[in-house]
């Protein structure tokens, strides 16, 4: 896990040089489609990367996205309407039956379909009109890491060419490379944290998606009860769990959700809460227990994936802390099949 | 909050009687309507009845759901395209701000806008083109309970009059009625979790807002750190955390989700994890550590609202047992205004 985590950069980079033309040109054919709906499919780590992917499009193109609920055709044989959807697989593995199942009915629907993936030869890259590839070489790992990161930069570069808003996705390798200097400053840290058995991780926005990465992080590799939330979803009743010592670690960039995140900071300093942030503002550092120190020029818009380096190390470090082995959890495999 | 829950029968049928012609004219309208979308917009215990109105929504009327980010609208002031999509607030006051913000952005949009809420004079009904009733009477506890049944039934009569299929909802009310007899049962059952300080919660199709529901009951009134999965989702690493008589309360009707819910259970029995199922479905209760037993007749498709009766009974119970006055959660305000 700590080896894949080291390679982000790499990947990152490999994948704009190996990829960017290729979305030029499905940001041309899909602009001049009348596209009023983009739905995305996932599990797992992948879901998480969507659920990201959902507020990037939304935010940047104006079109809505739904994130699939795949019981509803696997299950349920439902047959949407989805002439006017662009339909989007993310699987590392390509190989998820229910996922499939999801993005062949919307074929049949007269979609357009994309898959996002890491593997080139997988069913999902076979059945879908267009691959997105990842370029990260094999994940070993059970713990998804490169492969998350991986998506999330392809939902920059498809939003980048689908709308109207150019994002300057580009030096998202270089600020993760920046993440990775924090090695030794996370794994102090984590000592704090060796005997946690539940915590609260709160993101909002464009970090939504991370704070779920984050939670999963820490129930597959270190057992932990992780809830996960938005700060603006934690005040609604959740936030009573919270009591002296609860520890409460928060994706806090500079930029639109830091009203909010300070706000949830004020309230766990007068609960006596632990926090520990993740942040590249003075303020939200200043509130918080523990602080883990980004750059401050970082935009919050390109915030998410650098954001996620420190956590993932944060869980790596947290399993061997804890007596672990990261890369072999109890009770998973790395290809589920659910149907 | 056991007074309340004990009105839900009446609240329902009262809902039906009171409601059921608007909805007809609503439902004729929108047949004639070019419709590709419908987005849900609600915080709290009202999302995660949209959630279970998103399952049946696409299902019975095969048009695409999107469940609403609302910081899409309020953070970064997205203008999505939603000439073609009904636009649903759900809110119990009708008052929370953001939910308001996102639907008078969608009247902008060119949206048809409907609201479903407890509040006939609320800013939400205002503002939308058409008010959906829940006939609760005032709602005291902090803890949602006839409001969320009564926005779910909403959501059946809603879907009746939109989709093709004929849904007999009408029997809904006997079933809840009918549920509320397993009052001792869940009084007695609930002993043994008094110390329960973690748990996962899980449900799917239709029954997996239900999971949400209960733990987010189970957090606000219990204090207790409750995970909610999908039976699919579970097995993308949140499995990991379960060991020795770790508890897992299951929502298991007979019906399309019961295979998968038999692959969890066998798993949970691996584990030796502790399992309590609410369920209709003889081998489902025969896996289980512990069953509350529901109709056998009852069809999966009118489950979620018969089902959440018992947990709502199981989350006010397990309060008393643990000393706590569910009617009273630290921390928390029965209207919660964020933006």
């Amino acid at each position: 896990m700590l080896t894949e985590i080291a390679e982000q950069p790499d990947v990152l980079e490999r994948t704009i040089a190996a990829e960017r033309e290729k979305l030029v040109k499905i940001g041309d054919f899909l602009r001049q489609k009348d596209i009023d709906l983009i739905v995305l499919v996932a599990r797992g780590s992948s879901d998480n990367a969507a659920l990201f992917g959902r507020y990037l499009l939304e935010v940047t193109t104006g079109i809505p996205v739904s994130l699939s609920a795949p019981s509803v055709y696997t299950l349920y044989n439902a047959k949407l309407r989805l002439k006017r959807a662009v339909v989007i697989g993310v699987s590392q593995s390509g190989e998820g039956d229910d996922i499939n199942h999801v993005l062949e009915a919307a074929k049949d629907a007269g979609a357009f379909t994309l898959s996002i993936t890491n593997e080139a030869g997988s069913t999902m890259a076979r059945l879908t009109d267009e691959t997105l590839l990842i370029h990260a070489g094999r994940e070993k790992s059970v713990a998804a890491t490169k492969t998350y990161t991986g998506q999330m930069l392809h939902f920059y570069m498809l939003a980048s060419v689908v709308g109207d808003k150019r994002i300057d996705y580009s030096r998202i390798p270089e600020y993760t490379s920046k993440a990775l200097e924090l090695k030794e400053q996370v794994e102090e840290i984590v000592q704090r944290y060796a005997f946690m058995e539940n915590c609260v991780i709160v993101g909002r926005g464009m970090n939504y998606g991370n704070s779920y990465e984050l939670a999963l992080k820490l129930m597959e590799t270190c057992y932990v009860v992780a809830e996960r939330f938005s700060s603006a979803d934690f005040f609604h009743g959740p936030l009573a769990i919270v009591e002296r010592r609860f520890p409460v670690i928060l994706f806090g960039p500079s930029g639109v959700t830091k009203k909010s995140n300070i706000d949830l900071l004020d309230r766990l300093r007068e609960l006596n809460a632990d926090s520990l942030s993740i942040t590249n503002d003075e303020e939200i550092a200043g509130l918080s227990s523990r602080g883990i120190s980004m750059p401050a020029e970082l935009d919050e818009f390109l915030s998410p994936i650098p954001f996620i380096v420190p956590a993932q190390l944060f869980a790596a470090y947290l399993a061997e802390a804890k007596g672990l082995d990261p890369d072999a959890p109890r009770s998973l495999a790395k290809v589920t099949k659910t149907l």
